[in-house]
């Protein structure tokens, strides 16, 4: 099949790349020349700009847009709207809000342009390992465009059938899914993400307690001084929180069990962000999921002005003074 | 009544002035000579040791210990213990576990010496505005010592009365509180602290979102920038929220509103951590003052060694770097 | 001066009561007319609908809106826009979300008509204690209307002066506070609530530890049967964590300790929610306003979802089967 | 080797079959006669109390006990030592906390006995696919007693080398490790069963949110009805939060998403409480494995007491009456 693609930069240039090994044939185009000249090297189809990459495709016609959520893809999906007709399909591969997707596809579906909203995991592995995606949207372009997500998708690999499945359906299996309306599928990927954020965290403590437990403040029968690089690695086999992201972290211990190379000012996207909007819209209690999310916050500020408050109060009630750290 | 007092530091030197105030007579010992003469000029009667203490005083006999919880109330009880006779007391007004009190007064008892421990809310208002206590042990040295906790207690004050109280008991309003076996005051006073911890975070948080609304990182029609002294005092005024805690927040805020002469280091001590230990040896769920805790062992790190596994991972699975902060 | 009022619920009548008392005009309306026929009898001018309100009163006229935040007060702000003229005043003295002021305030400065919001605390007993007032919008209808607001306000009240404070402007030691633009009322109200959460849920889990420590699952010599109305009242002279809240919880617990009267069943309101949405904008921190918020949605379920899913995988990895409670 | 084995339930009976499996010579003991039984059938030998176990052992002896913590393991590690000699060991294979296994091994080792403390994940899926062991103890027994950690260990399996890791020892590649003094392998254990803890709780609370998206509380145009058991499914490929936990999900949701067989009830033991009793010695922040913890305390109860008195002061404040659910 023909795929248009916006944006190459880690997830957009790599799509077009499995989706060209898979014998499709993709037209891409990103505001930076050079990306647009290696992905030629691979067998795309470089274009110079968005009509560029229309103009190339056969009707109906469907375009991919992986760029950062928010402005960058909102504009370029209004740019396509103009450019393309009923019949062809706006795909939104990035992280968008998936409120911004029922609005998007509301807009769109006046026109007659399918809109598909994918939640896309794999980060960097997704070239070799495949995407998992989720994905909403119109069914019929889902059907029509179902051979690319295929093509994407990680498939069967050796991971063990679930027992239990009846369902005669098993594209879940393959490592994609039509998830719904349009936003569904953002709002599943958007879930994910809260949820990858709730068990790095859980890592991230657990992992903390035993390096403190060779802390100097403990009584010295107390201390364990563990070797954290070992410790990941036999939890990968057999143990009950084996894991890709314990995986990952068995790897960078095995470099420096130190990590020094990493300050710990932690970043965090708009999904971990809307997963806690969504509980709270809908009253679920998810103290987990929001620890996780304000423990990031708070990586990123030495100390807080509450911080300075709570010191300010002990000093008022009990004329304490603050001890040096 | 007499009284002795062991350990003259910022509590145990006003309760001892206190009680000379409303016409008790204080004998008193501290490591420290200096603070021992300081008390003497108030009226106190100053002993060398705790031999003197002791000597000084009539049968039955009442000695204070106002120590720092651990080692050295603990050590000063065992040394009283041997120096006192079935009859006397040994009152622990400090900060110990509770746990500690049931073990001590199951030791004295077999001596015949009353243990009473007392939780003593108050700091250094406690001279003046007169200590809030709950006090655990045998009720026999509760009722014969019940005139120092008399003076010791603010009393009824300008405050008003609570609606629909129907018992004839009228101590706690006055301000101290008979609560049971040895242990009980402590854990009274525990579970107090645990709760200041809690609304001392509710305040801090909150501030720190009003002061973060003048942040450039938001749009700048959404900013606001808010004299937080004058929101401190305004709320002290009929809002829900008004406190003690509030009152000292005003006037820390009156004063500098950037609250610049303190880090943010925040120390917590053992109470805040037993009531953690507490609410799970009984199965209760304390996230509020669990997280409270929290936020103060976070106060002291710069980052976690959790925070540099987060990056770690996020480098791991999405070729993330970390943003210079 | 003169003020119309719509909305004469709890808190709209109780204000226009208050007003009347310091010798202001109000006139009334409510879709109840039995409401309207109730604050006439108190002197209050009634009207029979907003049109009629409008009427009443002379230019520059100011109309508060005291109805529940959302369609309420939106259908009732835009057709009040309809009725009035540049010059007037609009405000919204209930719980709107501050970003629906801003948008409001927007539209109506188009057509010159000032716009204010009131964040207004003080709930059942603002007509004997006063409102305290967290007040956004023009500066010139603040101006304006400031005699309203005074009278409003508690006053100094026998409120001990805040150390320190430097300020001429005294208002908010009087109870109300000009805050800034418009929104920026309602922003600090809704902090304020946020922050009233944190502290309810201190309280809450706190005492839950007192009751929770006679439960027989304890070892017996561990167990304490507290007097928690006697703690609550001792707590309120000279402790750390005196409070308002903590004057109702020791009448509650007065009345009965079991508080068998209450199912547990919580409701929160939008502020609550919107303070967390707040903090995530604005990356902050709030793990304590979070948990109280959880536990409110948490207190309106018997059994969750999520805790089905931890069973069902506790019995997937270990054969775990629920044990009846 | 041969080993003694005092315990059959689900893990000591299913250690004992593994051990002969692989050639080991067993010797075991129940309380329960059939359990014993059933082992012989498998080709242990049966003894009819701890002397028989003892008796039917060759110095230096070595004999593992797999018996609830606490109380059952602490009387039969006492009733052993008395049965043993120097240079025999004992093994506690259960989840016993590790400050008793330091005591207890500081007790025995004046006997010369050894003391191995081995946590162990793998539940009910260790016959078929190895236990993941952490290994606290005498070092001189660990290398004693390694050809069995190595016969029940799943060994490299199909798991994936990790890569960067440079040292030689090669036994955490095949499931156990040998974590250092008395204590710290149960420790390990420990930290191990609370990370599960936060990430089970992490996969409810996403659950919960994606469940809870198709409630007729929300917009109808924002509500998805999603197929969890797919979704579960979709995730096991190429998503950044596969895990056996999910692997675990995916399957209970296959057999019926709505987990009606559950009530959501869930039970907590040891390990969760003392990893947060861990983490508040080392003063390490912990926000999620304690949130995860306290969410199992409040599954187990309808309302807190704490609820009841928000309640009340929500009545006491506003006059909020409780909205039946």
């Amino acid at each position: 099949m023909q795929l248009g693609i916006i944006g190459l930069g880690r997830m957009g240039g790599n799509i077009a790349r499995r989706l060209q090994r898979h014998g499709h044939e993709t037209v891409v185009y990103d505001h930076n020349p050079e990306a647009v000249q290696d992905l030629a090297k691979d067998g795309s189809t470089g274009a110079s700009d968005l009509a560029g990459v229309v103009a190339s495709l056969t009707k109906p016609r469907a375009v991919w847009v992986m760029l950062p959520a928010g402005d960058p893809t909102e504009q370029t999906v209004a740019a396509l709207a103009d450019l393309l007709e009923a019949g062809d399909t706006i795909i939104d591969g990035g992280n968008s809000f998936y409120k911004d997707d029922i609005r998007r596809a509301m807009g769109l579906a006046k026109k007659g342009i399918d809109y598909i909203d994918v939640g896309t995991s794999g980060g960097v592995w997704g070239l070799e390992r495949g995407y998992c995606m989720m994905i909403g949207g119109t069914a019929q372009a889902f059907d029509r465009l179902e051979p690319l997500f295929d093509a994407l998708a990680p498939g069967y690999g050796s991971i063990p059938r679930t027992p239990n499945r009846k369902v005669a359906d098993d594209r879940s299996e393959r490592g994609y899914l039509y998830t719904g309306p349009a936003g569904s599928g953002h709002f599943v990927k958007m879930v994910h993400n809260g949820i990858e954020y709730g068990m790095m965290q859980a890592y991230a403590e657990g992992f903390d307690i035993l390096k403190m437990k060779a802390s100097p403040h403990l009584p010295e029968e107390q201390r364990f001084d563990l070797n954290l690089a070992d410790v990941a690695e036999v939890w990968r086999r057999g143990s009950v929180i084996s894991s890709w992201l314990l995986d990952l972290t068995a790897s960078a211990l095995a470099e420096d069990q130190e990590l020094a190379r990493y300050t710990g000012a932690v970043s965090d996207s708009g999904e971990g962000r809307w997963t806690i909007q969504a509980a709270i819209e809908e009253a679920v209690p998810t103290p987990v999921l929001a620890s996780a999310l304000f423990a990031r916050f708070r990586s990123r500020q030495e100390h807080t002005y509450g911080d300075r408050m709570l010191s300010a109060m002990r000093y008022g009630f009990g004329g304490h003074v603050e001890v040096p750290q």
